[in-house]
């Protein structure tokens, strides 16, 4: 298996961006990417995307965005993975890269949702859910996780205000990041006062939605290391796995099996430990899921992940640093580009080019990306050499 | 670059399947495929669907396929490449089975068409054209290939009738393939007789949509060699490229640049040439584009195509047989799952399991899939030892 590199990086700020269209904001990142990487021409661009189908009439954008960007005749196939499309592009890109078919392969990320009434997001976003099972019984994305997130403080005794660390840590974060849709840090009475959304979660739990999209140029990375004095930001590890499309059907509902075996299978990979982890972009689009997946990754046992965020320990000086862009709260999750954003934010961090976010000795970073409510999850680690 | 072997397959019949859910189809034809190879687990689900979104109201086909048929943990990604969805979820087995990643991949796609009314159906298939350009001065697809076929047809000279072989071919062999929508030949009075759906292509140029499911499961072959007396077969070749997404974008609207460039590469990659390639399962959505197909693979010089079918070599006993299990026309487009059914019908060939459609000596088969007006366009070369 080859070794991938990552060659460049591109993104857009996330937000109601009305005066671009599904293309261009894919294509402002794509073309980012290909200047910050310096390179005119690739042989294939991998797109994940989730909902352009229904919210924006658009399909194909393997084709759609490789025409756009100048890159016809190139491969172009998109990915598909509800809110983890991001990272199944990416990876995608990696598997491409590592067998050896392809050598330049740009992964790019988009999702366009504002255009769209805020009642018909709702209902695509349910689309990532067991539709017979669950979406027809009227339950919404943040219906599913008010559940989850009710039988995690009773079977552990949390009370609501003990996950405002996640939210406060994310938004002051993401002041120091101009790509953010929120670019503000939030006090503690925002937090506790905030409208209740679907109870137990309130506004302040959960991420907002936007426009955006992100990219990354993966080579061999044989190819970087023959130039010298060339730093080189490699991927560690790669790795996915399922769980139940419901969460009814799950032996313990607030714990992220899936998390967990890929977090697993991506520490066997590069031969890391939690402990060797610098920083983790997870996927907090919803305070709950920050917990569950800091959880399932081996960062705080079953149950306790809101005393390691009362503890500081998730802010950027803390024993494990999340959301250190601003996360999916803060950031915005534009859900089929939210992983590549992650990705980006890894690089962002181990280039040294955060500003007032960067982590002091970032070397190892790790991304988790949640598809549908923990039934598809994604793990990639990015590390610095 | 680990070398790809076919371990098993599966698929259902192609029709309106109403009694059957979106999953009960792609768990039928996945789990045919894991009976056939004798596997009971894999390390991955890669689900190939266009339309499911919008038509079914279920996405994040990746989860929601490995969980019904029992693989929940396994990976589990969605490929969408509009009519070459199927290709590219074949394409994406092979890519992580090639890199060392995954060692049982198991490939699927599925498409549920007719619980749509008709008018919803051929308003989603728009979205695989450029929806600003295209679908918005109402382009339909078939007015798109009526376009091409008109332009075809004067500049080299052929008649309407001169398409009427490749209808005849295939559903002729259709007749043979329990799997086909349709099983029965058709005379030249039906063809000719056929109600115009757009001028000049009529009810018999167009391949029928319906519900349907095929599978492929995937391992090294190394695997599989150790094994003595095995007959191993192989991906020789896989290959995909993109055009523009508009086909007023193109330089020459007649002539399938994508189709030539990705069977080129894989020529390139299997090492060799039209000439060794026993039979060719092409995307015979429309008569046209069987006759475009032939010509960028390198089968006919350019406009010549309609002359090797009326010469008889495209029929099981001539030069290059085509749509020898009855292709789209006859054994019907459902079109997400489209592609992956032509890697299915090659490997029952290698296997010398096609019954009365059964090529005699097939041991190298070609398959190629067209998704959108020949934007995207995948090419496979199958080959048995």
């Amino acid at each position: 298996m080859r070794e991938v590199a990552v060659l460049g990086i591109g993104q857009t700020k996330v937000e109601e961006q009305w005066d671009k269209s599904l293309r261009e904001l894919a294509g402002d990142a794509a073309l980012a990417a290909l200047q910050d990487a310096g390179v005119g021409r690739v042989d294939a661009v991998y797109t994940g995307n989730m909902m352009s189908g229904s919210a924006n009439f658009q399909q194909h954008l393997g084709s759609y965005i490789a025409d756009w960007i100048g890159m016809r005749f190139a491969e172009g196939l998109r990915l598909e993975a509800a809110c983890s499309s991001g990272s199944a592009a990416f990876r995608t890109g990696v598997l491409a890269v590592a067998s050896g078919a392809v050598d330049t392969a740009l992964t790019v990320a988009v999702e366009k949702m504002t255009d769209s009434p805020a009642n018909e997001i709702t209902a695509e976003l349910a689309t990532a859910a067991d539709a017979e099972w669950e979406g027809d019984q009227g339950l919404s994305f943040v219906a599913l996780n008010a559940l989850v997130m009710r039988r995690y403080m009773h079977e552990y005794g949390w009370q609501h205000a003990d996950f405002m660390p996640f939210t406060l840590n994310a938004h002051a974060n993401g002041a120091h990041n101009p790509y953010a849709r929120f670019q503000k840090a939030i006090s503690e009475k925002a937090y506790l006062n905030a409208p209740v959304v679907c109870d137990p979660i309130n506004v302040m739990d959960a991420s907002p939605m936007g426009d955006g999209a992100a990219a990354v140029l993966l080579v061999p990375a044989e190819a970087l290391r023959r130039l010298p004095g060339a730093r080189v930001i490699t991927v560690l590890a790669s790795s996915g796995a399922t769980d139940t499309i419901a969460v009814h059907n799950r032996r313990h509902g607030p714990f992220l099996q899936a998390a967990y075996l890929s977090a697993q299978q991506a520490y066997r990979q590069a031969r890391l430990t939690p402990d060797d982890i610098d920083f983790f972009e997870l996927h907090d689009a919803f305070t709950i899921m920050a917990a569950l997946s800091l959880e399932a990754s081996g960062f705080a046992e079953r149950g306790q992940a809101p005393r390691l965020a009362l503890d500081g320990e998730i802010r950027p000086t803390g024993r494990i640093p999340i959301a250190t862009l601003g996360g999916l709260k803060a950031r915005g999750h534009p859900v089929g580009a939210t992983g590549m954003y992650q990705i980006v934010e890894v690089i962002r961090q181990l280039r040294g080019e955060a500003g007032g976010a960067q982590i002091d000795g970032a070397r190892i970073g790790m991304t988790q990306n949640i598809g549908g409510s923990g039934s598809n999850i994604l793990t990639h680690i990015l590390g610095c050499s």
